[in-house]
């Protein structure tokens, strides 16, 4: 299937919202920004890097790549609206492949609320999949990074380690249990809660990508505070202590330095009540001498994902 | 330089348009849609195939990769304003390059009154560069593939055939003329002449990046008409007739099939005045009864360019 036949097939089943104008076909489309703002992010995964095409088939990876994209958008406190998708692959790609990551991209996609209006298609020796959401604040503020203050409290919504057991599961050559192997291969980031931590105050937000301390990392440096998370506070799933205790893992570092299950993590004022599925994990406190920091239990945590580790 | 290192020095000198409320370091920018709609599209360019690091400095290849997509945005009588950027590339990737890249992407967005308002960074085998553009229609309806009627006359402006000539030159180990391999390494597509064009009242509108007689193909099969280009039209420069006859070639088939120059052709409808730079090259008529064709002075062309080897 040549370029242009695999961008025909593509194309022609895609759903499209009813205030999307110029959908896929054209040089660009042209969709709805009703209110006069867009919010636009790209994610771009690559095979062997963020996926691998032995361990997820194509439509494993096509969600994949479009839930860990709208993640971004659902941090902003928007909904995400339309996705444009830019795939490169080796020319001994299955089309099978090709055609699953498609479907998956679409599927994630219109289960979201959005729709793919567009892409490119090239030849390259390594299958990249380049995933640019837009997304719709609906006449809300966005909700940044920097916002966190003294006082706010800290809580998150979303699986937390379920991708990082999955892919040391995957690495030791096993398949199962299947929740984790399937958390790795696609992520349930939880898109609509991004809105409604907007909507009840949230101060501050992102998607846990690099891992929770890492991405609250981002957070303090960019509100210039100090995070502290309490342990006792964050869940552990009864899986992930079996597996752990199976693999010689603490389940902790995965739940403390996993990336790729996307849930969101945000700051709201001391006393707001948090909305349905977010839950307390620690509090926003002034920076010290040595700048913002993330804390576990009041200490630096010495781990391999720990917050040190990115800066 | 690690990853973190690198986006904070990319993001660090980003010039911004006063209407972007929320630039680039956030989970997502927040871009203003003044006419509530907005116009995207997404290139993705991979070493080797759309470009040569060994041919062009990162500075070129940012600037080409930013051109190229912000050439599709002007094919639908748009105005760019905002590119959001993802880069992979392999860890032996000279830190010099990658920041050439990122200050080319950076000027040729400015220069067109946009500006770089996000990205990703990753690593990959394969350097490959997804940009993707938002562009602002300003109240003004999309030019699109399909609106070309019998009748309507066909027009270009910008260079055909001086990409195709460039790298014919590079690749036989050549390095000038300077004119035709800059082109080659940085193309100029006139990106205000779209929005020009679709003023004057452009039925249909494509920028020519597989060769003109592909892309009018596109037209031809997406408005059901045929299109006849007029041979004695069409400017061949004398740079191009020159290199050609020292190699050996026909500079003819660079202006006809050549890529990567990022001309605009568009169809007005007949005895419509063209607006400034663009010239007349041919005329669209009814397609027969094997439907949609592109012909030139008639005649189907044969070369390896031609619109049929791309059905």
């Amino acid at each position: 299937m040549g370029e242009f036949e695999l961008i025909a097939a593509i194309n022609q089943d895609q759903p499209q919202r009813e205030d999307t104008s110029v959908g896929p076909g054209d040089d660009a489309a042209v969709v709805a920004a009703p209110d006069g703002r867009v919010v636009v992010s790209v994610d771009m995964l690559v095979d062997g890097v963020h996926f691998r095409s032995d361990w997820a088939n194509g439509e494993q990876i096509g969600r994949r790549a479009a839930l860990a994209a709208m993640a971004d958008i659902a941090a902003m406190g928007a909904a995400p609206t339309s996705l444009v998708v830019a795939v490169s692959a080796p020319g001994t790609t299955p089309t099978d492949l090709l055609l699953g990551i498609a479907k998956g991209l679409r599927e994630a996609a219109v289960e979201a609320g959005a729709a793919v209006v567009g892409g490119d298609t090239t030849r390259s020796e390594t299958l990249t999949i380049s995933v640019t959401v837009l997304g719709d604040l609906r006449g809300a503020p966005p909700v940044r990074r920097s916002g966190a203050r003294p006082g706010d409290e800290v809580a998150v919504t979303g699986r937390l380690g379920w991708a990082a057991a999955g892919l040391t599961i995957l690495s030791r050559g096993f398949r199962s249990p299947a929740a984790l192997v399937n958390a790795y291969r696609v992520p349930e980031p939880p898109l609509s809660a991004g809105i409604t931590a907007a909507a009840s105050g949230a101060t501050s937000m992102i998607d846990v990508s690099d891992g929770l301390l890492a991405d609250l990392g981002h957070i303090a440096e960019a509100s210039g505070v100090s995070i502290n998370i309490r342990r006792a506070a964050l869940d552990v799933n009864p899986r992930l202590v079996e597996v752990a205790s199976a693999l010689g893992k603490d389940p902790m570092e995965w739940v403390l330095s996993g990336g790729d299950d996307h849930p969101l993590v945000a700051t709201f004022p001391h006393g707001a009540s948090l909305p349905p599925g977010w839950q307390p994990i620690g509090t926003v406190g002034v920076a010290g001498d040595d700048g913002p920091t993330v804390t576990v239990d009041g200490s630096r945590h010495e781990g391999p994902g720990g917050w040190d580790h990115f800066r």
